[in-house]
């Protein structure tokens, strides 16, 4: 008999998932079926800051692969605007709201994989519902400021929040002429870096015309006949035409819990290694997923492409009878802003104190070539090792072209468990168009080893 | 008493050795005297190729560190232009022949360590030694043919040897504005890369306008009194005003030899990994010695600029009192030609069959950043692995702008004994002004870890 596998979300987990399932069972054996919500399926949300920017010029250069591929060539019925409704565990089935006109109705299934996403963090403010006030979760809400910046022309707008999102969008906003002052409530950028690092990125934004507003929390928003016309903070008012909501986002858990698929502490529905939820035959995957940190040993929530494709592609094997894991994350991260790259990968400060290491910690300047070779440019880096075994924990680095990628090579490290002193051993590649003769990432190794041997602590 | 430290050579490895050493041990607890034979002491000898061409405007740019800053700053005796031409490990002293005219006399040592660098292959062929033929192994040879060019403004020039150096210095001689002929026997640039990714590089080099004649070794010179003007191979003659040597370098160790310091069978001085020679008292340290390669599990004498410098750091601090350990090498090497960015690490696939291992391999296409994002640029990527474990044995990259820096998150993967499918699931970073959705690295890994299950073969 034929077996149904119903996707729910239809960007890079679920499409994952679909392909991956279907590359090992035929149409006869397991019919796919896919519903999105939306008008696109799988895009990549990362590039939408660029499109808004206009550094991509056609929203359907983030679409990686068309629906009729899906249809067409992989015989997966992906359905487009279909919001699933409801999964009802007990009847195996999931309800569909058709957006195009086929009203509701019942799909069911025998395998399921949940792959609904995240959800924008959307203060409860004043004002937070007025027209022009915009999310950029989904493509389609991409397409949609892209029509207001240029039909509208609006002139001055604020970005509410200083992650990765909000910088990346302040940054696109101001490549389109526009006024842009960021707020955050925060007393840096990047909340996910230590402040020592994200200081150098408020500097940039500044050099750029941005107004950094920082410390600030947003309070509300002023409006006029329904339309944003500026946003509140406890000491000022900012004129804005236009709201950014760059608060990143949650797992999109709603469905899931109402059925009653657990999800876990960090509010992620919970799975295994093979992205199976604690219902038989009942997968999830992506932003929606909590997943394991490796480093902290316990369990967190990371929005990235780069995971959801893995997981969907585990959850896509395992059901077509292969077997795969996803082995958990060490929170690498890079972003782009104006000149900066910066990176992240394991714990920060912060985090490895949360996780109950005591920390030792160096900051290295150095530069991504060598000193003489054109194009050398400036770049710091951080790291921070646990003071009793010396291993490395996290690393940090901030940094101008060719700094960033860097990271890669200390995610390995973080992720093998490799101490800082074997690290600053390390046989990286090496000529003065790339590097000077000590990387950077040795350099930091080797002083927070010595940090440690100073200290006298090490095992 | 004071101990007295004799250092022979002044570039990278004697004097990383000389500066730890005094790091450690104050003037009165230890004496040191570094000879160098030529006019430049601590300099970048990787950077010669970029003098050559332009990129780098002053030969100072390379010195690292001036005489004067060992000599005033660390308590150093620097001497230039002095060569050691004799080690008596009896009387534990060196003889020494000053260039300058001050004659020759014996320096006595307690400790010494020899950092006689590399001696550049010079083949053994008619005309070899006319006016006219140029090594670049150390900083007064890259003047000396800098004087030339400027001087002379010879027109043609025929560069031998197609591993980095001659392709840098082909590259660098291009833009100089000569006609540049790059000859070798094998059959592709980068012997140290397999046939599959030379090729490229081969291919860019021509379209920077250099004549590439490979399969052709060069058989001897023709001159025109004393002065070379051209060279032959089997099938041709090429003329030439000028020709470069860039048939890279082999150990330095004739002195270490003489004195019955025992050298290995790469014909490196042998060392322990405190880089300690079997001569008590005696250390070596970088391109003179052997070291070991962590994969091969077999000595190797690689010539590198950032080996040395930790050697001879490795060296410095165990002559200082401390404890440090060079762990050994994995391969890795980085160049860049014209556009091209060429990096390796690990065994290729040639030295994996001689060392022993069935390989499999998978080479991918892919780009350095996100397919729809601007300054998107090719690259390939190819894996070798054991086909009985699977464990990533080395990789290599050939691409433009972004690539080949990546190979350093593999150098540490090939360092720590992964897997291809372990490396498959790596956390490393992503956003698209960096990567594509699934890194090149981890597409790699996942294509040659699921050929390895194709095969059946996993342990």
């Amino acid at each position: 008999m034929t077996e149904r596998l119903v996707v729910i979300g239809g960007d890079a987990a679920g499409m994952s998932a679909a392909s991956q399932a279907r590359g090992r069972r035929d149409p006869q054996d397991l019919r796919i079926v896919a519903f999105e919500k939306g008008r696109h399926a799988s895009y990549s949300a990362c590039g939408i800051p660029y499109l808004v920017g206009g550094e991509v010029s056609d929203p359907q250069d983030l679409v990686a692969r068309r629906p009729e591929v899906f249809r067409d060539e992989l015989d997966i019925d992906l359905r487009l605007r279909s919001e699933v409704t409801e999964i009802d565990l007990g009847r195996r089935a999931v309800a569909v709201h058709d957006h195009r006109g086929g009203g509701r109705y019942w799909e069911p299934f025998d395998q399921l994989v949940i792959a609904t996403g995240g959800l924008p963090h959307r203060p409860d403010l004043p004002g937070a519902q007025a027209r022009g006030v915009y999310g950029v979760q989904t493509l389609d809400d991409g397409i949609a400021l892209l029509d207001v910046l240029e039909s509208e022309r609006p002139r001055r707008a604020v970005v509410v929040g200083a992650g990765y999102i909000g910088l990346e969008m302040a940054e696109a906003l101001v490549r389109r002429g526009l006024e842009v002052s960021l707020i955050d409530g925060g007393d840096q950028p990047m909340g996910t870096l230590d402040p020592d690092m994200g200081a150098l990125v408020a500097d940039a934004l500044r050099d750029l015309g941005v107004k950094v507003l920082l410390g600030e929390p947003v309070e509300g928003f002023s409006e006029s006949g329904g339309r944003v016309t500026g946003a509140r903070t406890g000491s000022r008012s900012v004129q804005a035409d236009l709201v950014v909501l760059g608060l990143g986002s949650r797992p999109n858990t709603a469905l899931a819990e109402a059925a009653g698929v657990p999800v876990g502490e960090t509010s992620g529905i919970r799975t295994d290694r093979r992205m199976r939820t604690a219902v038989e035959g009942v997968w999830a995957a992506g932003d929606c997923v909590e997943t394991f940190h490796l480093v902290s040993r316990r369990p967190v929530a990371i929005a990235l492409g780069t995971h959801a494709n893995k997981q969907g592609r585990t959850a896509g094997i395992n059901i077509g009878g292969g077997y795969a894991a996803f082995p958990g994350v060490v929170g690498t991260a890079v972003s782009k802003i104006c000149e900066y790259e910066v990176a992240r990968t394991g714990l920060t400060t912060a985090e490895a104190a949360q996780a109950g290491f005591e920390t030792v910690e160096e900051i290295v300047e150095s530069t991504t070539r060598a000193g003489y070779y054109p194009g050398a440019r400036r770049m710091r880096t951080k790291m921070i090792a646990d003071r009793r075994t010396g291993r490395l924990l996290g690393a940090q680095i901030v940094g101008q072209e060719g700094a960033a990628k860097r990271i890669d090579a200390l995610a390995v490290a973080v992720w093998q468990e490799m101490s800082v002193e074997d690290v600053s051993g390390l046989d990286l590649s090496y000529a003065p168009p790339f590097a000077p003769v000590w990387d950077p990432i040795l350099i930091a190794a080797r002083k927070t080893a010595e940090r440690l041997e100073r200290l006298g602590t090490r095992g």
